[in-house]
């Protein structure tokens, strides 16, 4: 065992070692980061969270500690006890670094093996020997700072909510099946054996009901989980930013939310979001940029040609448009002289999102070149050209498809391109509102409709008429918040209404006694005077990536699972004893053949 | 369907209205507390979360307006505008008594069903209704109130770390069984069927990682979960103020942590604790007041009479202490007097912990009244009156038995005896720390010592000599917070050595293999320079019941479940889809009785 504090106090913490505490005796304590012998003289880099300070040793300063310094490894976590002084030769490299501390005295607290990764910046080791020994990996001065940024937004969340008269409220963590669409974590009822609680997807339904219990403003920064095949960026648990408001329209709910984000954003990063945010309908979005949330930080806007090409001959527009489809494309400004091989690239990426091709023109200097010049009339290439505004030197994309597959190219192809030419300008914070989305959606694959948002979502008044003979034409009032391409949060003013209620449930294809029984707490609260009422939610994680500067969801949570939803730290999920499950009414009948 | 806001602002919250509004125009929204129709003129008392308004509404006023508040009905939730007016008979029972708004127009955005609880302070309607109808039941004051000192709390305990440098760092929920002695809640997984996920009982060893992480303080307002069966005052989930601290000594944590209950409870509560806060070894605790968390606020300690009656020839008295037990009592001042019916309660109640019997002695004015005078000799009766220090009109309630029997059945009659004599101030706010607790119990049922607090405890170093020959006389550097008898928090300076923590795995009857499969990973962690660290635990919901003033859990929880581990208002738990079970290679062996 290492040695004991035996009282002994740490008097300041090694980064906020100064030029003015020059000449006082401090106490520090911290790990070894590095340890340099130079014979008569043995120098410490001293690591606590706040930074790095520079220790000596020596025979002349203290014989004793100087002997002890020696034994020191990487590491080491140690109580160092010294007078400051000033360095001989700065290190301007450190914040610390006019610094440094004349070790007198020195306990080894413990002792540390060789560490399995470095302690250090930007590490590329494999990251399940970062996840096993996670502990490690967070003492990394990047993870460190990641986990400030992290407690700051939460902090700050808190702070300005609470100032606006929000009251945090918990909701349960064991409740009902939630009807998000995604698989639920189920946890077996000891008391009601056959029974299952679920870990909640979201705390929607909850929240709706402490606005029908009269709490006026809610938040929460909540655990969600849901057991689905991880892609790239999701985790099994997740946190989310959850708030609710009554008596409010979807103005109000976006005026709230617009002072919380440039809170945020200025005191976590210093970075200034001007108000109020653009706002962007839905179906402005899909016209322009393909996609919900679209980056706005570059051009390359989607154009329809559909109009131009309407009595076209050539066999590929002509059948989109008659299926109901539709051409469009966007341009490439001074891409004209795009090699073949890399438009070929662009037509592979295409089709991974089901286009069955990429049409291009290329308006050179001298002629404009295009694979389908030849089905084309003159007037429709000059009407194409015309419509992108296009010069000499532009190369335009084309894909002619149904809408759908249309929007979705084109929407990740301008991505692509921007990516690939650079035309991405990193250092912006584009925050938009997209809004007024289609309530439901057809799902083509189960015939039936599916809530766009969720099923609580209010439709627009004007669209009420249409909800049970056309149901994809109805709007919903609701705000998605996107920042650089991706959506940072999402809400809707709901319903709150039984009878509306239940109409939405059975577009959802809800039997009224499905609905009820799912359902009917919501249906049944909302008999007694419910506020009307709105909100919304953050993925906190999302947040933190981008304030902290990481792509990587992994580098924002302390213990993260792995892809397979597995702990490669705790090895958890693991084994349980037989007893527990009998006691569950719980068997086992598929072995995991891992 | 309601009217809509359409755009409706409202202006300002019921409570806050005041004389100095008088003159202006204001839109206000609430719900129907109560309306009174006088003919001419219709009084509604609106209410919203900050409080009550009365408006009247008359046709000489508005005469739409008036004609639609005629069919308002208790808790229609509505939108009024109107002019605020001196009221000619102010109400000084209500903040807002001086005041009334002339109502001009209303809107009915929800009406309501009778509803199914009154919407009143102290309502004594059956728990099982108010928790179905949950949303009702928090519409009443005092649950609006409860759940502001709630979010206050939490609000005050985050400033305040947060000033202290404590990061709040999550933890994971779905992890692995934890080894607090309690039964896991399971959640089976669909990627590695056969495995389990358990939720936490807490984040101790997580805690205890992010020490060895480096990141100096942590705290965390964190979910965790027993699946026990449930006492009064317990909940399947519950909430926990959780802290660790680096570099520290049990002075460190318990001064860090004074500072937090003084700053908590005069925010909240204007209760003002006077540091530092009184401080009691367990031994102490257990000799004076024959528990660990004694309450303080009235006397009747417990005085240990085994030397005076050591050669004594009574029977019970001789055997309970040659067979190693004790005799002790308390002495109730004043109550020689007391009833024989009521003497034979007490002796009932001390039977409850399994004692014998009562033995009683009456210092009456004339006379020395006990039914054990004749096995007694005069020097022995007189060494026992002086034992207790007794006077004339004193009561002395005896118990000989084994030293455990002794304490409990003290333990709890002192404060049976309290409560039946009215001796407990109520105003008093009484916090001890309880230290030193014993390392290990020995459990009688199992024959095996357990952890008194958990495996993870530091051991007293003078005592470690005898963990292996003597682990009962082990101490340990545990500190418990008691407040009025109830246990606030507890903590400790955990072991932080991988050597240390082997041998009290196998003191607590762990093999060397069974230790390292469920903690290798804390074993290991302690191989890279784990800091000596320390941390406590408050429950946060008996914080607030305090603070609130209330002796159930369930005031203090939104959603809270029923005795059964129900929620009455979702119906959780539930059934599942048999699909969902065998996605996750799962089946119900053993159907629900109920």
């Amino acid at each position: 065992m290492g040695e004991s504090l035996n009282g002994l106090k740490r008097s300041i913490m090694c980064g906020n070692l100064k030029e003015n505490h020059v000449g006082n005796e401090f106490t520090v304590m911290g790990w070894v980061q590095r340890k340099r012998n130079l014979g008569a003289l043995v120098f410490v880099d001293l690591r606590d969270t706040t930074g790095l300070l520079q220790v000596v040793f020596g025979e002349e300063i203290n014989v004793e500690a100087f002997n002890k310094a020696e034994l020191l490894k990487s590491e080491y976590c140690v109580a160092i006890t010294g007078e400051l002084v000033l360095r001989e030769s700065p290190n301007n490299n450190l914040p610390t670094g006019k610094v440094e501390l004349l070790g007198k005295s020195i306990k080894i607290l413990s002792e540390s093996e060789t560490p399995a990764i470095l302690i250090k910046e930007n590490l590329d080791t494999d990251e399940s020997i970062r996840l096993k020994y996670r502990y490690l990996d967070l003492r990394r001065p990047d993870m460190q700072r990641i986990f400030k940024i992290r407690h700051k937004v939460s902090k700050v969340v808190r702070d300005f909510l609470d100032e606006e008269n929000f009251l945090e409220l918990e909701t349960p963590m064991l409740t009902k099946s939630t009807p998000e669409g995604a698989r639920d974590y189920l946890v077996p009822s000891r008391n009601y054996p056959s029974m299952f609680y679920a870990l909640p997807q979201s705390p929607q339904l909850f929240k709706q009901l402490l606005m029908v219990s009269g709490f006026d403003k809610y938040f929460q920064i909540a655990k969600c989980f849901r057991d689905e095949d991880l892609r790239a960026n999701r985790q099994p648990e997740f946190t989310q930013i959850d708030l609710e408001m009554s008596f409010v329209d979807t103005e109000d709910v976006i005026s709230m939310n617009e002072k919380l984000l440039q809170r945020v954003f200025k005191e976590v990063g210093n970075i200034d979001i001007s108000l109020p945010i653009k706002r962007m309908p839905y179906k402005e979005a899909m016209d322009r940029y393909g996609s919900d949330k679209p980056d706005t930080r570059f051009d390359l806007e989607i154009v329809d040609i559909s109009q131009v090409v309407k009595d076209t001959e050539f066999a590929a527009f002509k059948g989109a448009i008659e299926n109901g489809g539709s051409v469009r494309g966007i341009k490439v400004p001074g891409q004209a002289g795009m090699g073949r091989k890399q438009v070929d690239k662009l037509t592979d990426f295409v089709k991974k999102y089901k286009a069955k091709g990429l049409a291009w023109i290329a308006y050179k200097e001298d002629e404009i070149k295009s694979p389908i010049l030849k089905f084309l009339k003159e007037e429709e290439v000059t009407g194409i050209l015309s419509s992108f505004e296009a010069e000499k030197g532009d190369l335009i994309l084309i894909v002619a498809d149904t809408n759908k597959v249309v929007y979705q190219s084109l929407g990740a192809l301008r991505i692509d391109v921007a990516k690939k030419l650079d035309l991405i300008d990193n250092s912006r914070f584009d925050f938009l509102w997209v809004t007024e989305f289609p309530l439901v959606s057809y799902n083509e694959e189960e015939d039936r409709y599916q809530a766009e948002h969720h099923p609580f979502t209010m439709p627009f008044e004007e669209d009420l008429q249409y909800l049970e003979t056309d149901p994809g034409r109805v709007r919903s009032n609701t705000y998605d918040i996107v920042l650089n391409g991706e959506e940072l949060g999402g809400g809707s003013i709901r319903i709150h209404d039984t009878q509306l209620q239940e109409r939405m449930f059975k577009v959802l294809g809800f039997t009224e006694e499905s609905a009820w029984e799912r359902f009917g707490f919501l249906l049944d609260a909302f008999k007694f005077g419910p506020p009307p009422h709105g909100g919304l939610a953050y993925g906190l994680d999302r947040m933190v990536m981008f304030l902290a500067g990481t792509e990587n969801i992994k580098d924002v949570i302390a213990f993260p699972k792995n892809q397979n939803a597995f702990c490669p730290l705790t090895e958890a999920p693991n084994v349980v004893d037989e007893k527990q499950l009998t006691e569950l009414g719980v068997k086992i009948i598929k072995e995991n053949k891992e």
